[in-house]
């Protein structure tokens, strides 16, 4: 049988699968689970097909636990049901799980794991939200990649059919539910075959049925509760024997090896790393990169059932030589000896197996990058004189010193694959193209690929950073992009920010969006990248891809022309070929728009494969001077210095532990962004001063706060460090103080939204780019150091308490307090109030 | 200073403690941790103080997770906040249980542990709901008995002051929630001075303050989430040595010496078991009695913190000389290697002391009952040639065969401890005559005092079993009274339905409410009850309290009456005191009622304690006649046979496992009462024919469907095994099958509430003694044997699937439909039906 492959990310994978065998999906979307419920949910309106022959019915509740409730219902009327979640969604289903696990039912829940909230909230993988449900019943199996989601997927609903106890199946949030990889598509003909009908019907006789009721959960007493309690043991001790005849089915269909614990390494390992989920990837490669290469004996045990956990599977697996193992936990329990599968492998290696000594590695919280590296310095802490336990990994923990040092980089990726990775500003299309890309390669080459999007908290606005891979070799790596072949950066700005070059390779290509041209390129790169660029032999290329776009009319979509860019520079695949799918890609996404949309796109794609410019690199640059890319007055707070800084220059991972004492408890300091200034608006507003009404309508909706109006004397404007234009006070009537009125605008904070514009009802604003304007930086900080001014007498407060600036006053309209100033300080203060 | 005692439960002692640290009590009651909530809300309103001088200020919410969050809120505003809460109701806090901790606020919950339901529901002990909890990051502190579940609640309060992290105290739901003890109070003047001030300061000033704000709970990502997270460390690492020194100050106070790990045996033990909770009372005692009787050197280990689990301090409070350890956990946790406790434990030995065999032993769920002869077969398990590992004990599992057996009972009480049992009807006074009747010993004399009661599922209508413990020993039983000095019953239709005299010593007493006479006890006990008090040498007590009551004005309530012949016979102290201390509490109960009533129990003590009767017992009772109590028709079905009748006869405990194997889901068979015939209403409704108008009324009031209109054939009036009264139908215009009219009555299934006597509009029904209605159970069956008749032609259902009856017709008013009978039929069918 032909096997049908397709690109798609582990949410896609998943919720394919278990389309196949679901009735009835009750959901509530949590990210990162919520592409798993939008599928089922897009099929279902579709009409497409369970192996059953009908369409999912879907029901959206008020919150996860209803849409557990709706589950437990359905189960309980004999219908397949299933949920997805993540995180909080799945505690709030924590109840009803035991009900549905103790009533037997065959439901499945397929969590994208991710990190419940503690004293900081995190949308990442970790299995805190999983290991929470451990105690309700529900089988756990575990998926460490994308394909597996969707192989597994379809054991848990076959083994929860065959053995009538729900499955709790869960996969790395993000880090696999949002990965994008090539997958073999199970096939759903064969799904049908594999389902054990004669368990089904007994789930369908079972049901609640009005001909024939039976109670459901009736109140026991101390005296009976415990018997009824264990007459459940057969069915868990019967679900080792169920799930391997499920992976069994999946086996002959995929012709992969599924068990309940796969083995990885030397037979004769004496060192095994024991995990679950994604770190699989990680850990096996690093494994047979250090057998191969040092002629280490390493092995790694995938766990794939976690619950119920076979002690003789387990045994099983574990070679017979191993003298140690480390137990790895994307988990933390304060409080607890260890965590969860470390208290699991430690007491079952108790009675079994006393002389393997047992180690317990914390890694990978909210989805922390671990690395092959940190995956040696475990397997070496083992053969260490004095190893050490209950340690972290990927972190620098100088408080409680439980973190494993760990040495540089390893670059153990095939030499095949071609490693990728590109900077965005969220919203600017980057992600959409790279998607576009990678099914591109994925599904018109047999190569494989793999994507993964690292986002930061301030959504669209903020830095995208997409890693790509492609290679003939089969791409385990769970794990960021750190030595690139190629990295494009979108945004200009970046390199004033950021350490763009530190992740390329020696020889890679860096392709840089930016306005100016290769004359300009001594002046404009600053002297840490030109020394990087010229050292590790970068090649570089730039494109004006902003200028592009507006001369096509696409505005500022400038990702399809940076797409055609990456495939000239990147050569994954033949130029012409490139060329093709892109088009083919642009006229699927926009055919509906009509000739001129695709056609413009067209244009883009040439334009951006022919555009593209290289900037000679002199080897003069190695020696660049030495000069810090951004000056501070090292008067910054301590959270500003040793947090915001470092997270926004994309330096977080290297905060050690100490430095988040002062905020242990999840408090942080507010009144920060006012140190970010980020200035990552191309385009920012322009004030002109003469058109001014002082209406403040622009400072009313600036949704960052960006433009305020300011009360100032004269003696203040004659101090300003950067001249100022104020005009006359025009909504004052007595005005004894003498003030002038001036619009401040914070360009460094401006995201360049243009409302501010939009809104003017006197054309007084207009966009300029950044870099002209670079004065009202200065002034603004100026600005906002002055005292606030009332003309009103109302209390002093400071604006930035507010979501909204309190703006100085409002001056169009001269007693009637309709003003947009008045309405907002009636809004906060309750009174209406009428300009002096 | 003078140690003041007083008599209270468990829920009450923690409760009182709790009082003290509180400011804010967020509530949402859930059985059995009820009487928390409430105390704290009767003091608040009472306006009480803590020892900060303030009275609580309680606010009650829509659930559970809504009192945690107001608990979160409140603390997150610098308001010391405690709630209250047990299974359920604790998993819906698991949210916010993880920000509570993971922002290190100093709140408290008080849990009685209590089942989280499964395949059924219980309402007792078990730890499945506080390990729920064990990875939310709060403290678990486990208080073994009344008296700690006041010291420890005192320690979980300064603990989190001290430690800045919150604590989950829990003590056994029922077991200890609601036994009665003597215990020591706290002073609050003495708590005041145990609180650290410095710290308590700390958590006001990190309060969220409009005047210094702070965000709380950022979103982080996979740069610095890791970090922040392990930021907490030092609190955790630091908290063992804070409860420790919690408990040295409740140590000062109170003169007892609380640990982190009590250890309870001989020094040089070798084999100890390891538990959490009221377990510790029976092994502590199990393990003196054996140590000292049979020169056996066991131990137990009493865990106090479960969480943080000190390691050092277990290995330290371990004695050197284990071989192995026994872990119990009253708790299942299906899939898992082992329970919690016991994976934690075995964790510890496999890294410190590999050498200890480990086993893991579950018991008592849902509170089943462990006995001193249980834990004397769990010591025993371990010095066999081939242990059990991973057992069960107290239940006889005939299906997986993992309970473990054990022998006979064995009786380790202190000789001067009276034990007594008491037998009554839910809602008969029984319980609260017990109430009083302990705290009458307990605070008016040296002795110590344990109460605890046992209900049915049934409440109100089922069958109370009060154990009461009596002497100058301490009392450390937290197990049901099994050789009993004495036993009363409240009923004396249980003589002929339970064996009350198994539970006696030989040589105790047993006192019978009854209305026949010394004369008619050879005619009226049944012969295996009789063989027992002879074979026993049981002194055999009646008293005619019904008749008394009846005659002092006191209506049904025989409970005082009792109470005295209780004092009487068991002769704990002296007659004149009993009187004098009830005769006060009778004062202090009814004083406010007048002086009649004061009398009227001023009276019913003095025939209580006067009017007891002794019945010999002839020493050929020990031979009279096996006569089966109760002989059934072995047609029953498997579930009425297996289950609901040894549960009905108190024999629930000992129904093996494989009893429950049809109803593993917990799907249970509908129509199942009709099997009980409980025959435990005094009396029962006659139904007078010649006034009745036939308007069913009756039938349609009768809360438990004991009372029923028929229409029947002629020739099944005559069939009738025994004679009907039957009239003509009133109703019908047309009656082609010639039906006649009567009322049935299940005179067995009646409640003898009186509610059809009552609205009945003709006075055609009255209250009779049910013993001489024995026919009507007869004529009964048999008219609900027949055919049900609806003369209006819609479906033919069964009355039975409704909550209230299906009456067959409504008679007393023809045509309008506004009969209750075709309102009823209205609300069923959703249409109007018309009498033909």
């Amino acid at each position: 049988m032909v096997k049908r492959t397709q690109t798609m990310d582990g949410n896609e994978a998943c919720a394919y699968a278990s389309y196949a065998f679901t009735e009835v999906a009750a959901i509530y979307p949590i990210t990162p689970s919520s592409p798993m419920a939008e599928n089922t949910d897009k099929w279902s309106v579709q009409g497409k097909k369970n192996i059953f022959g009908h369409p999912v019915k879907l029901v959206e509740m008020q919150s996860e636990a209803g849409a557990v409730s709706v589950m437990h219902g359905a189960l309980d009327s004999g219908a397949l049901a299933t949920s997805y979640t993540s995180s909080q969604g799945l505690m709030l289903m924590i109840p009803t799980m035991f009900r549905i696990a103790g009533q037997l039912k065959p439901g499945v829940l397929h969590v994208a794991s991710r990190n419940v909230a503690t004293n900081n909230i995190s949308i990442f993988a970790e299995h805190s939200d999983v290991m929470a449900c451990r105690q309700t019943g529900f089988a756990m199996l575990c998926s460490s990649d994308v394909q597996q989601a969707m192989d597994l997927a379809a054991v848990a609903h076959l083994s929860a059919i065959k053995g009538h106890v729900p499955f709790l199946h869960f996969f790395d949030g993000f880090r696999t539910s949002h990965e994008i990889q090539k997958v073999e598509l199970l096939d759903y003909d064969e799904l049908r075959k594999a389902v054990d009908y004669e368990e089904l019907a007994k789930f369908r006789r079972e049901a609640q049925n009005p001909e024939h009721p039976r109670i459901r959960t009736s109140g026991l007493n101390d005296d009976t509760y415990f018997q009824a309690r264990e007459a459940m043991n057969p069915y868990y001790d019967n679900l080792a024997e169920v799930v391997k005849d499920s992976m069994a089915k999946i086996n002959a269909i995929t012709g992969r090896d599924y068990a309940l614990f796969n083995y990885h390494g030397a037979p004769d390992a004496e060192y095994v790393v024991i995990g679950l989920g994604s770190i699989m990837g990680t850990a096996t490669e690093t494994v047979r990169y250090l057998n191969s290469n040092t002629g280490s004996k390493y092995g790694y045990l995938e766990v794939h059932l976690y619950r119920p956990f076979s002690v003789e599977d387990f045994i099983g697996a574990l070679p017979e030589t191993v003298k140690a193992v480390t137990v790895l936990d994307r988990d933390k329990e304060p409080g607890a000896v260890g965590e969860p599968l470390y208290e699991e492998v430690a007491s079952v290696l108790k009675e079994r197996r006393t002389s393997i000594k047992t180690y317990a590695c914390r890694f990978g919280l909210a989805c922390k990058d671990t690395t092959p590296n940190q995956v040696k310095a475990i397997f070496e802490n083992m053969q260490a004189d004095e190893p050490r336990n209950h340690f972290t990994i990927g972190i620098n923990d100088d408080v409680t010193f439980r973190s494993l040092p760990y040495g540089p980089e390893l670059d153990i990726i095939p030499r095949d694959i071609v490693n990728c990775k590109f900077w965005g500003l969220g919203g600017d299309g980057t992600v959409g193209a790279n998607k576009n890309s990678i099914k591109i390669i994925g599904d018109h080459t047999d190569m494989n690929a793999q994507a993964y999007f690292e986002y930061d908290g301030k959504k669209s606005g903020g830095v995208t950073r997409s890693h790509l891979r492609f290679g003939s070799s089969p791409i385990k790596a769970p794990y960021l992009v750190h030595n690139a072949d190629f990295v494009a950066c979108h945004n200009k700005s970046y390199i004033y920010r950021y350490d763009i070059v530190r992740d390329l390779k020696d020889g890679g290509s860096l392709l840089l969006a930016t306005d100016w041209g290769v004359e300009s390129a001594e002046k404009e790169i600053p002297d840490s990248m030109k020394r990087q660029l010229a050292r590790k032999h970068i090649k570089l290329y730039i494109i004006d891809s902003v200028k592009i776009a507006a001369e096509l009319g696409l505005g500022s979509r400038t990702n399809t022309i940076l797409q055609a860019a990456f495939f000239k520079i990147a050569n994954i695949i033949p130029a012409d070929k490139a060329v093709e799918y892109m088009k083919a890609a642009a006229l699927k996404s926009y055919g509906k728009k009509g000739e001129k949309v695709v056609n413009m796109n067209y244009q883009a794609i040439e334009r951006g494969t022919n555009d593209v410019v290289e900037v000679p690199v002199p080897e003069s640059w190695a020696d660049a001077g030495v000069v810090k890319v951004k000056t501070d007055d090292g008067l910054k707070p301590h959270f500003i210095d040793k947090i915001l800084d470092p997270v926004n220059n994309m330096d977080g991972n290297d905060i050690p532990v100490s430095s988040f004492m002062p905020y242990v408890d999840g408090s942080f300091p507010v009144e920060t962004a006012r140190w970010e200034k980020r200035g990552i608006a191309v385009k920012v507003p322009r004030w002109d001063a003469s058109k001014c009404i002082e209406c403040n309508q622009c400072s009313y909706v600036c949704p960052h706060a960006c433009i305020r109006p300011y009360l100032i004397t004269e003696a203040e404007e004659k101090a300003s460090p950067s001249p100022l234009t104020t005009i006359e006070v025009k909504g004052l009537r007595n005005n004894p103080e003498g003030y002038r009125f001036t619009m401040g605008v914070s360009v460094l904070d401006c995201q360049g939204c243009g409302s501010c514009v939009n809104v003017c009802p006197r054309k007084a604003l207009s966009m300029e780019p950044l870099r002209e304007e670079g004065d009202k930086a200065i002034a603004y900080d100026y600005l906002d150091s002055l005292p606030v001014r009332n003309p009103f007498g109302t209390a002093n407060v400071k604006a930035s308490q507010f979501n909204q600036p309190l703006l100085a006053f409002s001056g169009a309209c001269a007693g009637c307090g309709e003003t947009p100033y008045a309405k907002l300080v009636t809004q906060l203060y309750g009174e209406r109030l009428y300009i002096a």
